[in-house]
């Protein structure tokens, strides 16, 4: 079989960055990827035709979504790179129309700046983000363990510090939807020393929740997707998919990768799927204890994203904009992705955390219904009747096993968070969870690829 | 291949219990084992003869020691009906001496009931554990999630826990040594449930911490990997060794067993290696989505168990027992686990959590060096001279990865713990971590096996 300078496990952003760089630099690369796809956790996708399953099967014209990550940030300056150099135009999520807020069966509508919350919860949300940004200041996001309050904050669930942080009842809830926003997660599943570094890695927990500015500013035209599909456009047979890696050989003198169709060998590998699948491929020699620690302690969030087209965004008719934040599961976090050349309104739903772990043990039928009901219960019952439908369950993707990303409960990223980076031999790491900044998200993915290229690359002299 | 009725994915107690008492009841059955010896997370060994490398390699004569779980309490009935079934003796752990408890560089001898705490962390923690208990008796063993205070106990970390209720800091040393003593793991990595349902699971915190009359009364003479050895003579040809599990087919007329020899059909399958590690076999079609997020928190506890041998029980010249508890790594827990006839002094140390990730990762000389050092700050320079020595780090057991068992952080028990032991479809699970009673005992692998045999029985008809 081949014989090349670096392989790499994984075709998603982070795998295929770590390829094109080590090429460019004149190295030879090969990329196994499990899937029969490149993107990883980018899909674009067709949306089936009336997903009752009452019409024939068919998609629906020219209408492509984004089944996995979908924004972009103006501050996203390496994804916006990759964007400009294939091309790729972005169009903006912020539409015209209120957007609504929903806490405690109490809904109100707000424009730009202008918060929803009463005053009261407003004082309430706001002395708690100060002392959150307060203490994320104080978090290095190169080496989160380190630093005088790193072992306090990691000694506590994110709800810890939601309790004994926030005075009213709804400003304790505004947290808890923020933590399944931003990590797909309930808060009692997540260090405060995570939520810190996650928020502080993404400039702010406050950017990462805001629409136009912020982490969910806009979207690709065309699909996130094709990010990953221009970079192994470039990359040509060196990508090999349906090659699920199964054991990986390393020692002083070089890798072999083992998949189906036999060994590769290479001087280094890096693998870019995230620690808990990263177990599953056998080492030998096998790895340390610390970097199998962090594999069991890097658990997944649950993320179903749904789309639910229409034949035309009739909620503008109300002058809404079709974004949602509710804290009545499952259409807790909805927003308005329809195309921007008109045409189908469409609109993405992101159930997080239980919501999804239910959703998910539902019959798809019965799901949907679920689903289409959270959002009559804010834009009407026309929301109940789309000419489309597509739900993505992320957890049952064999090769994925959970969206958005890890996270780090209590404890971890003290005892066993150097491991996460931290080369073995020549096995190295990359992937979005790797990241510093943009930890999570495509940009941390190209971050990693990056930095793990030019590891391999200093590495190979 | 062979088509049975029942196929038993690992060859630990709980699994060769299961196989057992599928036999007895008239029905096939397979047990597939990946390592070339039964017992799991029991193991008896002997001693190589001076560790250090100065002398040719040999073991000390007829010395076996228990590099894996050792101790059987008076109240452990499965355990022991199976000692008695199989004519294995005890021996009391406890012997004649005082034991020594180290806090904050301050050694105190005590012995029997008397404590060797101050007046005022006596009180401390005295109020404390009354509080703990207190909690522990409102967790339902068989379903923790359920329960009005469930939610806020998973809530939180266990150091948490002991922030806000210990008055002292001698007082959060104490319950921060027995979260290490008991599961392997530090307070902040670990859920209050968690903790409370393993307490209740085991007679309560203080029966695990206690030896004579508690968790820790016996040994067995000859090893507790003889239970193991004893049930797999019983089964014959039926227990295959050195047959890791890739990939379970399931469907509603059976199982297809998948291992390097080929596949082998059965009924059903007993999975009952710990979640962590059965999620790396392949199942099609994959396990449901609760299950899938349960693998990925249930993360083990960190034990390098280690046995310094000595020509003599030398300290009991000082009238000491050889049991110590101290706060100082390495050797933080010690049991005089000397052969009941006399003859050589053996000391047990068991390296937890942090201490014994950091030993791991020492160079194997260093990590002895550092162990003995340890003993001697208790019981002189003659610590530093054994005539052997043994460490077995689990977190490194490829097949294991981890003990003394796996642990619940946060969130699972009441998110995903309804999926610890729910079969999905004709794939069933066992293992300590299963059990209700004396879980990540032998006792609950007993019982998890013994449960899983009735389940799969009942299914048969």
């Amino acid at each position: 079989m081949a014989n090349v300078d670096v392989i790499v496990v994984g075709a998603g952003v982070s795998g295929l960055v770590t390829a094109d760089r080590v090429r460019a630099a004149g190295r030879s690369v090969v990329v196994l990827e499990a899937r029969d796809r490149v993107g990883g956790r980018t899909v674009t996708e067709a949306v089936p035709a009336r997903g009752d399953g009452t019409e024939a099967p068919g998609t629906l014209d020219g209408l492509l979504v984004d089944s996995g990550a979908a924004w972009v940030a103006p501050d996203q300056t390496l994804l916006l790179a990759e964007l400009a150099r294939f091309g790729l135009k972005t169009t903006p999520q912020e539409g015209p129309g209120d957007a609504l807020v929903s806490l405690r069966g109490r809904s109100r509508r707000y424009t730009g700046e202008a918060r929803a919350l009463d005053p009261v919860t407003t004082a309430d949300v706001g002395q708690a983000m100060l002392r959150f940004s307060a203490a994320a200041e104080k978090v290095d996001v190169a080496a989160p363990w380190r630093g005088e309050a790193a072992d306090r904050y990691d000694a506590q669930t994110f709800e810890s510090w939601i309790r004994r942080t926030c005075l009213t009842s709804k400003g304790r809830d505004y947290f808890r939807l923020a933590c399944e926003a931003v990590l797909a997660t309930e808060p009692q599943n997540v260090s405060l020393l995570h939520v810190l570094f996650y928020a502080r890695s993404g400039g702010g927990l406050l950017h990462l929740l805001t629409t136009g500015g912020g982490a969910q500013d806009a979207r690709v035209v065309g699909g996130m997707q094709q990010v990953a599909e221009r970079l192994a456009e470039g990359l040509g047979p060196w990508v090999r998919l349906q090659e699920p890696v199964t054991t990986i050989l390393h020692d002083e003198d070089g890798v072999s990768v083992h998949s189906e169709s036999g060994a590769t060998t290479a001087q280094h590998v890096v693998v870019t799927v995230p620690p808990a699948l990263a177990s599953s491929i056998e080492y030998l020699p096998a790895l340390p204890q610390d970097r199998t620690l962090l594999s069991q302690r890097m658990p997944h969030g649950s993320v179903v994203k749904c789309h639910a087209v229409y034949r035309r965004p009739f909620w503008h008719d109300e002058a809404l904009s079709g974004e949602i934040a509710s804290d009545q599961g499952p259409a807790k976090v909805v927003f308005d992705t329809s195309p921007p050349e008109g045409g189908y309104g469409v609109l993405t739903v992101l159930v997080e955390g239980e919501d999804a772990v239910r959703l998910g043990a539902m019959d798809p039928d019965k799901a949907r219904t679920a689903v289409l009901r959270g959002l009559a219960a804010h834009l009407g019952p026309k929301a109940m009747d789309p000419v489309g439908y597509l739900a993505k369950d992320w957890t049952a993707e064999e090769w994925t096993r959970g969206c958005y990303g890890a996270h780090l409960p209590p404890g971890a990223w003290t005892q066993v968070g150097r491991a996460l980076r931290t080369p073995v031999g020549r096995v190295h790491w990359a992937g979005t969870e790797t990241a510093e900044r943009w930890c999570g998200y495509v940009d941390g993915a190209i971050a990693s690829g990056e930095r793990a290229a030019a590891e391999v690359l200093a590495a190979l002299g």
